[in-house]
C-alpha cells in the first residue's frame, strides 16, 4: 500500500499507534484472485482482519467467507452476508459451534480427524465436509506444518468414515503455509489432493470441491509470486491433475493477499537509547498491541518518517511494555539519527496485526481507521487555504 | 492454588474456557511478602493481572501499586486507589502519560536512559527517579534482559544527568528475571546496587530507594525457594551491602508472586487426533486465549480431571484457533486415555494470562470468575437436597 500525503499527515496530527486500511486495494485484490485462477470461488479468511469495512466490501463484490468460529459467523451476519456464503474452515471447532453453524444454514465443513467427523455428524447432518491435507511448509514464512491436515491415505479414510456417518465427503483443502514463496508448492499441493479424488472415485465416492486454502504472498521485503503467475500454475495443475471431475469447484481462501498491502502502521519513536554497543528504539506500537507476528521473525518494510534516505545502522526495534517478549526485532537495519518522536511506518499491515491485539500493560488495542475516515478527520487541511498555517 | 470441588463442579457445568481467582490466596501472599523482608513497601505490578477483585483487595491491604501506563493508572484511581501509592515503573513511557500521571499526583518514575531523563523532566520536574540495572537473569523462565535497565557506570550517569536537570535521584531499581531460581540473585542484585548507592554518596548524591523489583518464583513444575528463603538473603545483603544508608527505604514489585498461585484456568478437550505417530489434542483454551506464556516454554501444572492417576504419554497440546503458533506445548505428559470433552486445568494461572488475551479467530478472550462468584453461580448445588440430583 502506497504511503500518501493523507497517510503521513494523519501520522502528524493522530494519536499513533494506529492502523490504516485502504479498501480499495481490497477490491484490486479480490479482482485480481477472481480473474488469476479459473472459475475461483473466493472465500475471504476472516481471521486476518475482521474490520467492517473489509467484510462490507467484500460482501458487496460477491464475496464467500471462510470462517473459524461462531464469533466469525454472527459477525458476518449481522453485516447481512448469508450462511450460505460462509464455510467453516477451522479443523477445531466446538461442537455447539458446529451445530449454531449449521442450524443457522453452514453447509461446508473441514475435517482433518475422525472425532471432528463424529462431532459434525452429531451436530449437522448431512453436511458437506472437506478434508484437509498436511503440506510441508518450508517456503512460507509463517509455518503451519503439524498441527492442520493430515497425509493421503488417513484423509481417504476420515472422508470414508464421513459417508458412514451420514455427511458428505465433499472435497480436499489443503494450505501451503501462510507466505508462500514457491508457486510450485500449489501445483504439488493440487497434485496430492488428485490422489484422495482419484483413489475415492474407484470406490464411486465423487468428491467436488478443491479448497486451495491461503498462502499466496504479500510483497515485504522478500520479491514474492504475483497472484497471476501463481494462478497460472494452479491453472495448470488443475486441468492436469483434476481436469476429469465433472463439475469441481474451485475455492479460495485468501486472507493476507486479500487485506495484507490494504493496511499501513504509523507509530512514534517514545525512546531511544544505548544499552553497551548496541542502539534501542523503543516504539508505541508493539507485538501484543498490534505487531505479534514480527515475534516470529516476519518481516515488514519499515519506513522512517524524513529519514528514507539517511545512512541506516543495526539496532534493536521494540515495543512500549514492560516485557521482553515485547521486541518487534532484534536486528533491523535504521536510519542512524532515527530520534524520539520519529514517525515509523510498517507498511502492508493489513494482515494479521489488529487481530492479535491486546489490552497488555493497561495499553488499547491499536486503533483502525480506514482512509475514508482519515479523510473525514482531516477534512478541509489539504484545502490551498490553511495549508501553510497546518504544515 | 488447591483444584477444590467447587471449581471442579464450576468446570462440569460452566462454559469453558475460564480463569478463577481466590483472592485468599493474594491476601496470604502479600502477608507473607510483607513478613520476610525487613520494611518492605509491596508495590503490586499491575501488568501481571489487573482484575479489579485483586487490585481491590490490595487496596484494602494498604499495598502500592507498580503501573506501566496511564491506562493502569486510571483503572486503580477509579477504584479509589490514591496516586501516592503508585510507582510509574516503566522506563518505555510516552510523554504525555508522564504529563499525566505527575499532574495526578504520581511521584516516581523509572529510567535507564537520558532521554526518558529528558521526558521526565520536562513534564514532572522535581519528580523521584530511581535508576534500572540491567541484570543478567539465567535462572529464570521468562527472560528479561537486553529490554531493561544498563550498567552500573552508565545508571550513575543517568541519575547525575537527572540531578542536572532538576529531578530527585532517588534510588535504584532492578529485576532478577520473572520466575527466578536462584535466591542468590538477589544478594548479587544488592551488591551491585549499593555500587550506585556508594559511587552517588561520595558524589554528595544521597539515594533513599532501593527497589527489588519482581520476578519471586510461582510454583509450578520445578522447585522454587520460598519467599521466606529469599526475604533472609535479601534482609541480609540489605543489611550487609547498605545497611550504612539512612532513611533506606525498600519495594517489591511483585506480579507473578502476588497472583500467580491465586488462579486456575479450566478448559476442555474439543478435539483429539493422531498425525502419525504423534497424538495431538486440542483445548478451547489457547496461547491466544490465556495461554500466551506458554509459547515461551513456561510450563504450567497440568491436570486432567479424574485421570489424575492415568498412565501418561508425550503428547502434543495446542489450543483452538487456526494458527500453528497456537500450540501450548509441543511435548507435554497426558493421560493415555484423555478424550473428547475431558476438563483440563493449568494450575496457578493467575498471572500473565487473562492481561494478554485477544480477540483473535472471533474468539472471546477468557473468562474470569473469582471464587465468590463461582459460589454465586453454583448456589445450592452443594446442599444436602440436590448433591445427588447434580453429580
Amino acid at each position: 500500500m502506497e504511503l500518501t500525503p493523507l497517510i503521513r499527515r494523519a501520522a502528524q496530527v493522530l494519536e499513533t499507534p494506529f492502523l490504516v486500511l485502504d479498501n480499495a486495494y481490497v477490491r484490486e485484490n479480490y479482482l485480481r484472485l477472481k480473474n488469476s485462477i479459473n472459475n475461483v470461488e473466493i472465500f475471504y479468511a476472516v481471521k486476518a482482519n475482521s474490520h467492517p469495512s473489509i467484510l462490507e466490501t467484500l460482501r458487496d463484490l460477491g464475496s464467500s467467507f471462510d470462517v473459524a468460529s461462531k464469533g466469525e459467523i454472527v459477525k458476518l451476519m449481522d453485516l447481512g452476508i448469508p450462511t450460505k456464503r460462509m464455510s467453516f474452515g477451522n479443523t477445531i471447532k466446538k461442537e455447539k459451534d458446529i451445530k449454531f453453524a449449521w442450524e443457522n444454514g453452514v453447509e461446508y465443513f473441514a475435517v482433518d480427524a475422525e472425532m471432528e467427523v463424529e462431532k459434525i455428524a452429531r451436530n449437522a447432518p448431512g453436511a458437506k465436509v472437506y478434508g484437509r491435507l498436511a503440506m510441508s511448509s518450508n517456503d512460507s514464512d509463517w509455518p503451519l506444518s503439524g498441527k492442520f491436515g493430515t497425509d493421503v491415505d488417513h484423509l481417504i479414510h476420515i472422508l470414508k468414515y464421513a459417508k458412514r456417518k451420514g455427511l458428505v465427503p465433499y472435497g480436499v483443502s489443503f494450505h501451503v503455509g501462510s507466505q508462500s514463496y514457491n508457486k510450485y508448492k500449489w501445483k504439488e499441493a493440487i497434485l496430492t489432493a488428485s490422489e484422495v479424488f482419484e483413489k475415492l472415485h474407484k470406490e464411486k465416492i465423487n468428491l467436488k470441491l478443491l479448497n486451495l486454502g491461503g498462502g499466496i504472498p504479500v510483497q515485504h521485503t522478500k520479491p514474492v509470486p504475483s497472484v497471476e503467475e501463481i494462478g497460472e500454475v494452479i491453472n495448470e495443475a488443475v486441468n492436469e491433475y483434476l481436469g476429469w471431475v465433472k463439475g469441481l469447484r474451485i475455492i479460495s481462501e485468501p486472507g493476507r493477499s486479500m487485506v495484507g498491502n490494504a493496511g499501513i502502521i504509523a507509530s512514534r519513536v517514545i525512546l531511544r537509547s544505548k544499552k553497551g554497543t548496541q542502539t534501542w528504539v523503543f516504539l508505541d506500537a508493539g507485538v501484543f498491541h498490534g505487531l505479534m507476528e514480527t515475534i516470529e521473525n516476519f518481516r515488514y518494510e519499515v519506513i522512517v518518517e524524513g529519514k528514507e534516505d539517511t545512512k541506516k545502522m543495526t539496532m534493536t526495534l521494540a515495543g512500549p511494555t514492560c516485557d521482553s517478549v515485547d521486541t518487534i526485532y532484534d536486528e533491523i537495519e535504521l536510519p542512524i539519527n532515527i530520534d524520539y518522536n520519529d514517525i515509523v511506518y510498517f507498511i502492508n499491515t493489513g494482515a494479521y496485526t489488529s487481530e492479535y491485539a491486546t489490552y497488555f500493560n493497561g495499553i488499547e488495542p491499536i486503533k483502525v481507521y480506514t482512509i475514508e475516515e482519515l479523510e473525514h478527520m482531516l477534512q478541509g487541511e489539504f484545502s490551498p487555504i490553511n495549508e501553510n498555517s497546518l504544515y
